[in-house]
């Protein structure tokens, strides 16, 4: 049994932390601190949990305790640098889900986020934690960048692919659709119902910081092709659809691609195979994965979808807790599947 | 003024269908022709038009009159040779808005359609009405074969980059999300609000009858490099929303490239070339196709979004039937542009 | 030809007023004043209109010019009384569409509105503008209050029964729905698409503002039943569907009732009566009301709807105006009937 | 630990019956019998649901078990008849999730339902299953009939009012709004997403089936005041609704009543007694009914909401079971709640 401290968190994604906190056995107990909402009662910014979490008041950020055997980070662009390098001197296990400390150098933090990296050298102690494909580093982590919900549903979709067969690849290009509860709770018109009821709209083209989140990690599975990825608005509130078009040089079929993920997958409760592309619905409010893979020829599409809350954000949270721990993997997110 | 019959024309795009018909200035009169729905009121149909048309009885199409200047033909695939053929024959025009002539070549019906095209000689005898680059052609020609709703929107947004930069381009993927309404208003349970309620689906991956559309067309710009469609559903009625992503051999600046477009459709009032990524809100009851051109070094990613029901069928149409009788190319759908 | 001023009508109604009077015959030139933005170019707040309206830019209300016949004030609570008492001492026509003159005594403004009215001698001149059944009022007024969306639809189904059986009633409860744009284009987290998609909640329950206008009007046709009201929002943008449920002493068959309707609303081409509920799309994007009668012994339930941004507001606004004018009622909003 | 039947069930309420009953610790096993879909797989029917639950083949209804302790019945009206006399004269426990025997009478039935009752003496050995307020009488049954979704929102929010103040009652009006889920997995035009989007209507005034349902168990209260009840179909999938108001012959406080409430359901861990009208959000995907009460003078409101789903179906079920065999009332519904 552990104690838990999430710093921020009262967010889409912290309620569903909350959650999974409250449900998993090997917790025994949490604080959530937070800065403006300090002082704030829980169940004032999230009534519908009433009867279902205690109504504990949040903590302000300012007296933070180190008493807690892991910490769930969840703070905007560049907040979480006040915190986490504190945290790991202290030899406390981090979970960072924010995107601080995502990409491996300073340099890619000036030219995409904007802000001067002021614990670069913590850049290199992280590992990513894609929990279905860097699962023993994970184990042996103190520290884990919990990945975007973007490359969460592209990169389970194509390092199979790309790991077994780069060299044929011409060209791969991803779109991703999302729904707007991935732009957080944030008091901005252009996020209105009244603005995006029955809308679509691409957005930040070619100027996505999960772009070079996605590049940096094929890159290392052998991605010399190039790579295009654009990200949409879909008019709901969760779940994230990701469809990618891979030319190749030369046909392979769609069964040898097939088993290749298959392989790859066989231990990942979270991952899906689909027979037919997969249905946003499936996945929504679970942990899930679901990616199929369709081929005609030198085409190849690949379609995968998450929920972007849990899987792109909460849930693979608490499933790299669950793996830095030791705990089985499902563990607080098991309402979800089989028990 | 002109006499104009209608052939089918009691779903989703026959509704504005009518209603462009209904404002046309030059139409004096017109007369519905239908299959199961023949005997029943206009208004027992689309009773949102109370007040808004005349609640005409709709005739049997068994009972067809050939005393019409022009037709329009929105029957389900395979149904149109029945009547096109005879109609041409007596000198009369027509305008399909169904898939019977969208293809040049018997072949392709087989392939794609899976029926025996019954008046192939007639594929060759066909304008392509994509009205706003086919413009010369559609005035000279008594029959049209109205483009699909996919193919409207990706060949207005491509056709000007292939035909002046065809050379430099590596692939194309061209991803595109559909309202419902494109399915038709069909009795399937996979069409419930139930199951589409926020969700999203890839479908027909590598196998949509668009595919060969947009491909013939494109060939016809001299496109010789691996091109792929992926088409999905939207949690929502109405619209299309693509985006096509273009990878090059060497990089073409986005100034360079919309000037070409800028040009292209110089005289065309239903492209709107647009500086950001437009939002299917902006073309949603209109015949408009907003756009935009984003680069970066050697990517380019172009989305382009209509109104599925009237640019990509109704509106379209009407414009064709404008064009065909050498009126102004916003009459009858003027109420949706400067006037 | 006429030459018009408006006055705020950068929101969502605004748009439509925008339309209205770009196509309206009888209007030669239009001007439009705002507070904040003052200075932009209508096509930056409403791109969707690019080749619909021209780019004007928005003057400052601190230069508000009296050249104009008419004007339009569109504008926040409170707002309003800047400017309407100095246009109609200058014998200028207006037409306010917000609530700032809508009740009939100061009384009523400090107690709803928490505002102190500085113009109350001019709320008895004002004429209510229910365009459909303050029809000759309005014809002879240079000053109209144009009602709130809900009472629109609740008035226009509620006075011809009470009008005719205001004695038999026991008691009437009107519950109404409302899509997210009647609450502004305003940057509220509660209204993001976020917390709304797929969610209803009733708010203000017994102190909307509309209550006392829609008492106040009914009174004037003989209530002395209890009345309540209750505002709900729905998981959409537009449009507002209003249910009556009506407890009678002694039953009156439905036929009789939907007769006295009839008869109200016989030359009143925006009110449709229907034999079945309505449903709210067959009013979206027009300027009518829809309206059903069913009785069952002696309950009554009225169902009525319209679009809150035409119907109730701009639609009714520019129905008003023609009034005022001698004009044909359907001028400017004739694209939405026949034409 | 028991063995249940499940006869029907493949439809929206299905799933999540078959989730609560897997997740059930007191559930050793299950079978599932159908009609139309006997000899398919469950996931072909839910394909979401695989890895959360077994494969199972679903067994012909024609070849119905008596081996389980337990069966829940799912089917349409009128089927439930042929099974549930055999069952009970079994001694087998029976929870029927259809309408076939919540009416007390047979006259009832042939008046709403339209089919003649064959096991009309059932009717009054039933208990009426609306688990917050029955609970004693449903520990000692071996039968229970599931209340209707509507009735189960509105009951639960009027019951505790009408019997301590039914004599100061003037009149009430229930007005719900569902999502479409509640008219089933069927395949109409009018249930279409096409139809339904960003759509409203009103459907059965005056002649829903739940109608009686609900005068029927209010009468036992001691109603003895008009009654009208209403039902409106949303844009949305899931959840209802409803919002009830109370003409008074004098005054009574919000205060004094909430209190009543909050007695009445102060063991009730599914009904949540809230200070705001509540939203639709916070009760979905539970077993939650959550209540408002508003007063202003003689005017009381009451606003209730529930997952038609669960609560209005699936959930309550397995709460009824709960409490026929003693168990904790959350077993197999607790991942919704405290845990």
């Amino acid at each position: 049994m552990i104690s838990v401290g999430i710093i921020g968190g009262t967010g889409y994604t912290g309620k569903y932390l909350l959650e999974f906190i409250k449900q998993h056995k090997n917790i025994a107990d949490y604080t959530i601190y937070a800065n403006s909402s300090a002082g704030s009662k829980l169940l004032d910014i999230f009534p519908e949990l009433l009867g279902v979490i205690e109504n504990k008041t949040i903590q302000s950020v300012k007296e933070l305790s180190y008493a807690h055997d892991l910490y769930f980070v969840s703070l905007p662009h560049g907040e979480s640098l006040k915190y986490i390098p504190t945290l790991l001197a202290k030899g406390i296990k981090v979970i960072d889900l924010g995107g601080d400390y995502r990409l491996d150098t300073k340099k890619l933090y000036d030219e995409w986020y904007g802000f001067e990296h002021t614990s670069a050298n913590l850049l290199s102690q992280k590992v990513y934690g894609l929990a279905d494909l860097n699962s023993s580093k994970i184990s042996g982590s103190n520290f884990i960048s919990n990945p975007g919900c973007y490359p969460t549903s592209i990169l389970l979709a194509l390092i199979p692919l790309i790991n077994n067969y780069s060299d044929n690849i011409i060209s791969i290009s991803s779109v991703s659709y999302s729904g707007s509860s991935g732009a957080g709770k944030s008091a901005k018109t252009e996020l209105l119902l009244s603005e995006l009821d029955g809308n679509v709209k691409a957005y930040n083209i070619n100027k996505h910081r999960h772009q070079p989140e996605i590049e940096q990690e094929l890159t290392k599975y052998g991605m010399k092709f190039p790579f295009a990825f654009t990200t949409h608005l879909l008019p709901i509130a969760r779940g994230i659809y990701s469809t990618s078009t891979i030319h190749l040089n030369s046909a392979i079929s769609e069964f040898e691609i097939t088993e290749k993920y298959l392989n790859e997958y066989a231990n990942s409760i979270f991952v899906r195979m689909r027979k037919v592309p997969p249905e946003l619905k499936w996945v929504v409010n679970s942990n899930f994965c679901d990616i199929n893979i369709s081929v005609k020829e030198k085409t190849v599409v690949i379609t995968s979808t998450i929920d972007n809350l849990i899987k792109g954000a909460s849930g693979q949270a608490v499933q790299n807790m669950n793996r830095m721990f030791g705990w089985d993997d499902s563990l607080g997110i098991q309402k979800i599947i089989e028990n």
